[in-house]
């Protein structure tokens, strides 16, 4: 007999996903430890309510959706012109790069918009990765078969092109000796809360341009940006000809429950003459219905004068948080990198343990969760990610923790 | 030099999503006749106001988010359990179907998830559509290379197995005598407005099952149905070993903008010894972070008893429309099916005229809108979709011009 057959690639997919393997094992202690109060500093979940400003739009919407002459059916698949010209506006206009609203497709989040852009391109692309890297745009390459089969023993996959990130090259990318197709960056990067400055990125542009290449730029932090550095790629010259870029309002405006995000795909960006900006919204035309209108609205709202008071105000606290584990763990006699213009930070553990002998030794001594930088990747072992969405007195009984236990 | 590749199935897809062409259509009359007013029965978007209990319970999850002992952040990528819960209860168990929370995963809409589904199964399947037949079974596949290519002539992808579906056949697909892997079912049928029975069914269930096949059973209708026919598959015996289901709240509660589905997955569904539901899980936990938590605070009034009502008295409302048409072309002379469990009526054009015939004189006639027959697939031709989603005033209005015009 024939039989329906599954894509053979999610049997290459090793273990559980690192975050889940994060929440297994601080379940575990929590039961052996009922006495002991954890504190998390692992997983980027923000905390505080949404801005008020926020609430009120949400609130306003609701009401829209009670009464027959403003109530709102399907909307456009790409997302309403009302949301799309404000992001156009507010997040690349005012800063010099020639974004229009037709450019912008709003989704329910970064991560969907990651891991769903493959769809338009095909399984033979080389794809490039930073090391350590988020593992969304691993996985799902993988689930395409654009990563070929993952080798235990490298803790690699056999077709990904590998990008070490470590402290020697600061920990950004090199550019690649061989050639790429796909290539994602993360600035400022998740998970070691490093920044790209823009002759750097400049170096990017020209190489993905030079390779006939895509580059997937993931700005998910840029609200976080303290210094005088690039918040879109866009701000670099050539970059409407090679680059995506993925923003999400779940850490500037705490929508991580809320979920609404957007990519931004330039009308001049072609692949072999094709339209991106048109593959994709064929794409979502056909594979999405487009976000609630009540959430578009709440975002929105984060434009808004107010809007975006409080949501400067709420990135503020996050910062400070950054700051607070920052320092703390210098006191404590740790190397510490990011924090600075993102909310991780990501730090040498001592002594030559590994990131998951000091995930245990911190849970087990501060009672303090992480996440293991070789969770991220093979380069990221030895190192550890902090984050700082926690509220401002866990926070700072955390460090406090720390500082004694080590 | 070496480039980027695209998806090379996108090149495949011929012209313009069906109601695009019909939106353009229609904007091109308008333009030309300003100062008459037309009546969409065309695109199957709803237009009541939200009931009122899921307006309250999205006003108090607005206002949990307001708050810091009650925000939420990320939730499960599957969705809470307070929503699949009452799914399992209210939907399935009730009636007799053995589902439980843990095989339901919420997502953004029933559309996301039949073009998702594909992820998990590999591209040599071979899939079996009715024709006619929503668009977005099709297409999905076709992205995914499991179509074939397009062949013009015939008017169908040539890797494709298509179910006719005429008077001849009651507009029920016959079991196909081919092999197929994934076979794609919608009742109430959409664009048919027709529905199964339980043997029927069964005898798809049997097929299923002695193929190794797997069934694609959307019912995102089901509320619509009032004679004594089957509102889920898994009131059939067998079907938790060879059917994933698909439901939606956009047409029972209002939610096309609002933005809430689920699909079913049952732990006994297994293909070559994978559990689909946990290769679901993962495709969920890698590509997508939930549905919005006040939206699922929404879907879950549906379930309090104020929601039944106040849903149950939507789907009359849109029911009662559906017999106005039918009853109002049938004296009009039109050979009318569907609209009893449906919120679809399908009726035969007269005379030979094809369907775009059809849809340019009613518009000019009768300043119409509805959909063309043949644009769900060649056996659609001489066929026309009307639907009931209308105002009960706007569909009376619309029925009077059709049976002066014709």
């Amino acid at each position: 007999m024939v039989l329906a057959s599954i894509n053979p690639n999610f049997a290459l997919l090793p273990g559980s996903y690192l975050f889940a393997a994060v929440a297994k094992k601080t379940a575990d202690y929590k039961a052996a430890h009922p006495d002991k109060k954890v504190i998390s500093l692992g997983i980027g979940d923000v905390t505080r309510p949404l801005p008020q400003s926020v609430i009120e739009a949400l609130r306003s919407a609701v009401d829209d959706m009670a009464h027959e002459d403003t109530f709102r059916g399907y909307g456009p698949y790409e997302g309403y012109d009302f949301l799309r010209e404000k992001i156009a506006q507010e997040d690349y206009v005012s800063r010099g790069a020639n974004i229009s609203a037709d450019e912008i497709f709003i989704s329910d989040g970064a991560k969907s918009d990651c891991g769903n852009i493959g769809d338009i391109f095909s399984a033979d692309n080389v794809v490039a990765v930073c090391d350590p890297v988020y593992p969304v745009y691993v996985d799902t390459n993988a689930m395409a078969g654009r990563a070929g089969v993952y080798d235990n023993a490298r803790e690699k996959w056999t077709k990904l092109v590998y990008m070490p990130c470590t402290r020697e090259t600061n920990f950004i990318p090199e550019i690649p000796k061989e050639h790429c197709d796909l290539i994602y960056l993360c600035f400022p990067n998740n998970p070691m809360g490093t920044m790209i400055d823009a002759p750097t990125l400049k170096k990017w542009v020209d190489y993905a341009r030079s390779e006939g290449a895509v580059i997937f730029y993931d700005a998910a932090y840029e609200a976080y940006i303290t210094e005088d550095l690039p918040h879109s790629i866009y701000e670099i010259e050539g970059a409407r000809e090679c680059a995506v870029e993925f923003r999400s309002f779940s850490k500037n405006a705490g929508f991580t429950g809320t979920r609404c995000a957007f990519c931004v795909i330039p009308h001049s960006l072609k692949v072999n003459g094709s339209s991106l900006n048109e593959m994709w919204m064929r794409r979502q035309a056909t594979k999405f219905n487009g976000v609630p209108y009540i959430i578009q609205r709440g975002a929105e709202a984060v434009y808004s004068p107010q809007g975006r008071l409080e949501t400067k105000a709420l990135v503020a606290y996050f910062l400070n948080n950054a700051k607070i584990i920052r320092d703390g763990l210098s006191e404590a006699g740790f190397e510490a990198y990011g924090g600075v213009n993102a909310p991780y930070i990501w730090l040498k553990t001592k002594g030559g343990q590994s990131s998951w002998e000091f995930f245990d030794s911190l849970l087990e001594k501060a009672g303090v969760v992480g996440t293991p930088g070789s969770g991220f990747g093979p380069s990221g072992e030895g190192y550890f990610r902090l984050t700082a969405f926690g509220s401002e007195s866990t926070t700072r009984e955390a460090i406090k923790r720390i500082t004694e236990a080590f």
